[in-house]
């Protein structure tokens, strides 16, 4: 089992150099913030991601979780975990300093948030989760319900969780049917939810459930749905803990992988809920958090992607097999080319998913001030978050494939990022759900007109790349002919959609996996020019050295993707729609 | 869990129309085989893999093996299907007549060994070792070894396993150490072995090991290893068992798959074993095997992704979420363009590695006989094990991937194939090794000579199709692209790696999956003619359209990867080689 070291200089590169300190600025509110401080924030959480809570992860895959007479126990260590973090401050981050947190931009906490999911993704998903219940109460609560539930949940002492899902109900959430039947300044919350991630566990004090469910007569579908604040425990108005509120963990599903997190199925019955935001408004509550959501799986790709290849390196590093043009004898594997092959396939995509997923983090810290913003967030979140959780399955299988049979026992490790990580693609929307998104309501809706715009900026950043610095040459030559590819794309979907009512959804997974690569493609050109800059002046030259390959290798290997992907969008929607059912 | 039919009418269309059955007969020794013959053979396996083995496989993954003092539990069933199988006669059909075997050709067992493999992979592996065991002995022992065992591997009365990996011996064979020490007529074997598929069960009354161990003052390295039959029991010369060899099962392997498969470390102490071929001849008597055993890993690719496909798409069929356009109300989600195109990235990249892996098969049933069917052979052998293996997890994962949360939930099944399908690109030769092997051995080797036979042939095959059928006009035109870029790409190579000896193992991995893209394009080229000149004249229009479909999705879909795949080989190794140990 390798040990984790979180990629902070990578990550400050991507702050400091790529996006630019300066930036953070244009968030309202945000103080200014150097580079010192960010290290300093930095090198501490790493020394708790990596100290503390990666040594717990091995123990949450084997011995899991398990549930008895209701209650959850958890693996070794993850009780000190959960205490290092709340009291590091490190849950309190983002949070609005009104009701105890730091006030920072998203952009600071998500580098922590990647460390920490790095570390140990099971568990990470309970205080991540509560980031987002943070958010929704502080968004759509009315003033007693965040006085009462806040402070507790900002400081660590409660946790939270998200309650969406029903057998009938996952991505079309309109069929759902938990009831919520008024009850003098409460509701009666009664229903079975699935897939509930950390629904029960006894390392806060108390949960607080966020429930989406329906009133009597409500309308049918998504607009009948309200959002409900449901506690564990009834909070008393001194903020004491009350009487155990009428739900509870039935079951604890059997997952393929973060066996290390509670996913629970859920019980209500007549419990005591509060509403959240206005009667018939939950789907819209809940939609505010829909990016802040997706952008954390993103992240999450990322982090289970960087354990998967320091994990692959080590090995590689130390398994000795074969020999090797060059090298003397048998020779550690890291000196075949095609394991070489495989690392860089690793490591080129992690640092430009990584660039991305902060890229987006700073334009929804944005969003909020700026409509532009708010738009350039809402275009890339789909992109970010369908094509950074694609590239983690190609990613941690080629971790295991470099393990040899070694990685096929669960032992070695490699097999557990290979499946922890194939939730990624499936939850806070699949990645159908996510090329729908962005072709349809990102793309189509507005005739692409945010999308030109990106394609416009970037299209002069490229153009304006040194041509008289040979290793940029080919960089902008791949891309000047991939910007001419998602031109013609998106003409040719502005074109045929409207005469073909099949065509956006049957061509939209090309779409997005073309736009992701693109825009790995962007973050390469720009990593390279900055990298070239950075060595005629540095004496940090091994880095930037390392950061020009990694960029130029994701141009060589993965950019002529956007042709594949454009190709096969450009086929349209016949072969996809011919076959009747019973053709299948 | 869905049932799972093996897809006989598919399997007969490759047999009699892809390939044609007037094949067969150039195989010398081989009588006439007509279609009732075959469909009768597929007939009666198909029912005893849908109803005797696929029952057996959710408990082989659930409950899966167990060791205690040396022996192995199986699953409820396993015996019961051992005994069906062998009793049937289905271990026999390509085997030799001279010991009990039928002398049918592998391309007539091979898609009997696709249902077997597809019904319950773990258990299938214990039967089909054995025909690699069979053919190891039949071609390199001698007669009174044969005498001894061959009837009873033939009769299933006996397994047989592969015992070549040691911990520090995996990929490179070179560096094994077990040793054999000659003692009167036999050697004494000693040494630990790991990965041994089914070294200990008591399905059959006795276990035939081939192990490969070195003899005193060997010559180091690959040249210093000899092959040896080691059996569980040993065998008296009236053919009863006698003493029970001093090798046994120290532990079974807990791995990501494949849990309904023993996979053994074995110990090997002064065990009895019998020189198999020459002394020092050992890995050349594997390597006569190898072409098999890797075929095998192509079928097997095809057989899980085959089963993934068939439970996916009953899913589909079932599950009501969302609307979609031109359904009435809430609908099944095969009626979602995105659904559907995962559906049929699964069913025709299925339909073409099927194709490939009996068209393979035929010139390796060839191969024995005509100098230019074995180099075909040898040439075809890495590109369908490395592509079909490689696609597989693609499949698998969208399988899983099709069922949404509850993919991910063990219970669904669809978790099982895609950690199941995962070891077939590491075993029998990892894909790197695959590409090592063709681009090295098959292509540079012969300054690409057979491959541009092969081409040619293509070629003209692709000229020939008629330019006025407006369905076969695309295709055309892509299939014309696709054969330039690979001719360009072999250019490439021929000319760049005398310069440079890093590039033929950089760029191998792309230059395999090309190679098994454009085959597969291949594939789809002449079943699409197939089906329309079918279509001219049957009943069975809804096959042939669906036919027609599955080959133009695969022409839109998958052959466009053709240019990426060319793109990045013809990068070259610059960027994979740049970076030092420590710059990783």
């Amino acid at each position: 089992m390798s040990h984790f070291v979180p990629p902070v200089k990578d990550m400050m590169f991507v702050l400091d150099q790529f996006i630019g300190l300066d930036q953070l600025s244009r968030i309202k509110g945000c103080d200014e913030i150097d580079k010192e401080f960010l290290e300093s924030i930095y090198d501490s959480a790493s020394q708790i991601a990596s100290e503390v809570i990666a040594p717990t992860n091995v123990d949450g895959d084997r011995m899991g979780v398990s549930l008895e007479k209701g209650k959850v126990s958890v693996p070794r260590g993850y009780k000190e975990a959960y205490g290092a973090y709340v009291s590091g401050g490190w849950s309190t981050l983002s949070c609005n300093p009104e009701f105890g947190g730091q006030g920072l931009p998203s952009l600071v906490s998500m580098p922590v948030n990647e460390m920490v999911m790095a570390a140990n993704f099971s568990w990470a998903h309970l205080v991540l989760l509560t980031n987002s219940v943070i958010r929704a109460v502080e968004t759509h609560a009315g003033s007693s319900l965040k006085d009462l539930f806040l402070k507790k949940l900002i400081a660590g002492e409660y946790s939270g969780t998200m309650v969406l899902t029903e057998p009938q109900a996952g991505s079309d959430l309109s069929a759902l049917n938990t009831s919520a039947v008024p009850n003098g300044d409460h509701y009666k919350i009664t229903g079975q939810k699935i897939f509930i991630t950390w629904g029960e566990h006894d390392l806060s004090e108390n949960i607080i459930h966020m429930v989406l469910a329906r009133l009597p007569d409500a309308p049918e579908g998504v607009k009948g749905i309200s959002l409900f604040l449901v506690p564990k425990y009834l909070v008393n108005e001194d903020r004491s803990l009350g009487e155990r509120n009428s739900l509870e963990a039935a079951s604890i599903e059997h997952k393929l992988g973060i066996h290390g997190c509670a996913t629970c199925v859920m019980n209500f019955e007549d419990a005591t809920g509060y509403l959240v935001g206005e009667m018939n408004q939950g789907l819209y509550c809940m939609f505010t958090m829909m990016n802040d959501a997706r952008i954390g799986v993103a992240c999450e790709s990322v982090a289970i992607a960087e354990r998967a290849y320091q994990q692959a390196l080590t090995y590689a590093k130390d398994r000795v097999q074969g020999e090797a043009h060059g090298q003397k004898g048998r020779t550690t594997i890291i000196h075949h080319p095609d394991v070489r092959r495989m690392l860089l396939k690793m490591r080129s995509q992690i640092e430009m998913m990584r660039v991305l997923v902060y890229v987006n983090t700073l334009e929804l810290d944005l969003a909020g001030f700026d409509q532009g913003h708010s738009q350039r967030a809402d275009l890339l979140t789909p992109i970010t978050k369908g094509w950074c959780s694609e590239l983690c399955q190609e990613i941690t299988s080629i971790g295991l494939q470099i393990h040899g049979g070694m990685g096929y026992v669960e032992e070695t490790g490699a097999a557990q990022h290979f499946r922890d990580s194939r939730i990624t693609t499936i939850y806070e929307g699949t990645t159908g759900i996510q090329a729908n998104d962005l072709i349809g309501r990102k793309v189509i809706r507005d005739q692409g007109q945010e999308l030109r715009r990106l394609i416009a900026e970037i299209s002069s950043e490229i153009k304006a790349l040194d041509s008289n610095e040979q290793r940029l040459q080919l960089i902008k030559e791949y891309m000047i002919h991939s910007i001419a590819m998602i031109e013609k794309s998106l003409d040719y979907i502005l074109q045929e959609h409207p005469k073909d009512p099949f065509l956006a959804g049957s061509v939209s997974y090309n779409f997005l996996m073309m736009m992701g690569t693109f825009m790995g493609g962007w973050v390469a050109s720009r990593s390279a020019a900055i990298a070239i800059m950075n060595l005629k002046n540095t004496e940090d030259s091994e880095f930037y050295e390392a950061k020009l390959v990694s960029s130029t290798f994701f141009i060589e290997q993965c950019l002529p993707l956007v042709d594949s992907y454009s190709k096969s969008l450009m086929s349209g929607s016949v072969s996809t729609m011919t076959l009747t059912e019973d053709q299948f």
